[in-house]
C-alpha cells in the first residue's frame, strides 16, 4: 500500500507533510481538537486550497466547513511518514561540518538516531566523539553488514561525495542527506537530498 | 517592477529558480544553446509541464516546440535573482556549527561573502578566524550601522535564536538563514529560511 501512495504522490507534497505534523504536533497536544485548513494555512503561510489538496491524498480526513480533527489527521500523517518508529543513521566525515552535526540537537527527539561514524583520514579513525568510535569509511560495508542502518549523513569534501554516497547504496542504504557542496546524481535505488544553504540564499535575496 | 514580480509568483516557483540558474550555467558554458523543457526536466525531476509554467512567470523565453535560448533565459533568471551582484551576509554563532559554515566552501563562487562574525559567549569575542575578528552580539548594531549587511546567518543554540533574529531585524537585515532547530516566525519585514535537516530526513524516510 505504502509503495502505491508513493507512486501517486508529487514530491513537493511530501515535502509539506512533515510540517503538517509539527503543526498538529502542537495543536493537538492542547485541549483544542478540530483544526481548520484556513488555520493551518495562517500558521505555515501556505494557501488553504494546497493544504486540503496535499491532505487528500490520504483520504477523507476533513468534511466540508468542519475542519480536520487534529489528533486522527496527525496519527494519519505520522503512520503514512514511518515517524512512529526510530531510523539509525551513519555519518560519513567527522571533520569539523560532521562534528557539528553530530552535536545537532535537533535529531533524537525526532526519532533520527546517528549509530555509527566514518572517515576517510585515517588520524581520525579510532577516535572517540560522545559514544561513537569513529571507523575507517573503506571498511564500510563490513560495519554496515552487520550494524545496518537506515540513512547515510555525508559530510564529506565534494571530490569524495559521489564515491561514499555510491558506497552506502551498495551497503543498502537507501536514504541520503548531503552537506557537501557536490551537485549529486542519486545511484539507482537511492533518494539523496542535499542540504545547500547557496539554493536557500538565492531563493530568498530575490525577496529582499 | 521586481516588487511587482515578487507579489504574484507562488514561493514553490522561486524555490525552484536557482535549481534552473545551476542547470542553465552548465548547459551556456558548452556549445549548445537551445535547451527544451523536457531536457531541463530531466535533469531536475520535475515535471517539463511544471518548468514552463514557472518560467512563463519571467515573460515569453521559449517557443513551442523551440525550447528556450539557454544564455538569455540564464541572463533573465540571473538578473531576477540578484544573482549578478555580491551578497554580504554576518554570521552569529561561532561555535563548532558557526566555525564549519565559515569554512563551508560553496558560498564565495556564488556571490555571498561572510563579512561579520559575532558571537555572544565572552570567551569567544576577540578571537580570530580567517579573516575575521569575532565581535560581541550584544553590539550587532553598533558593528553593523558601521558595515551592513544583506542577510544573516544564526548558529547560536535554539533559545537564543528568537533574540538574535529580532536584533537582526531591527538592523534592517531582511533575509536571515536559520540553523538552529527552533521554530521561528519572522519578524515583520524580515524573510527567515530555516536549515532544517529533519524535515528533509522526514521528507525522504517516507520514500525507503
Amino acid at each position: 500500500m505504502e509503495e502505491h501512495i508513493t507512486a501517486r504522490i508529487p514530491a513537493r507534497v511530501i515535502d509539506r507533510l512533515p510540517l503538517y505534523v509539527r503543526v498538529l504536533s502542537q495543536i493537538s497536544g492542547s485541549e483544542r481538537q478540530v483544526v481548520t485548513s484556513s488555520e493551518l494555512g495562517d500558521r505555515l503561510v501556505i494557501h488553504p486550497a494546497q493544504i486540503r489538496k496535499d491532505l487528500s491524498y490520504f483520504g477523507h480526513f476533513g468534511r466540508q466547513g468542519h475542519g480536520y480533527d487534529a489528533r486522527e489527521l496527525l496519527q494519519a500523517l505520522v503512520w503514512v511518514l514511518g515517524l512512529d518508529r526510530q531510523w539509525r543513521m551513519a555519518l560519513v566525515g567527522v571533520g569539523q561540518l560532521g562534528r557539528a552535526i553530530l552535536g545537532y540537537q535537533g535529531f533524537v527527539p525526532e526519532g533520527f538516531w546517528i549509530v555509527e561514524a566514518f572517515d576517510l583520514v585515517a588520524r581520525r579513525v579510532g577516535r572517540r566523539i560522545g559514544e561513537l568510535t569513529v571507523k575507517d569509511a573503506r571498511r564500510l560495508e563490513e560495519a554496515l553488514s552487520q550494524n545496518p542502518v537506515d540513512v547515510g549523513i555525508v559530510a564529506v569534501p565534494a571530490q569524495e561525495t559521489p564515491g561514499v554516497i555510491a558506497q552506502l547504496a551498495t551497503c543498502g542504504v537507501e536514504a541520503v542527506l548531503n552537506y557537501s557542496p557536490a551537485a549529486i546524481h542519486a545511484p539507482p535505488g537511492a533518494h539523496v537530498r542535499s542540504m545547500d544553504p547557496v539554493l536557500v540564499l538565492q531563493s530568498m535575496t530575490f525577496l529582499t
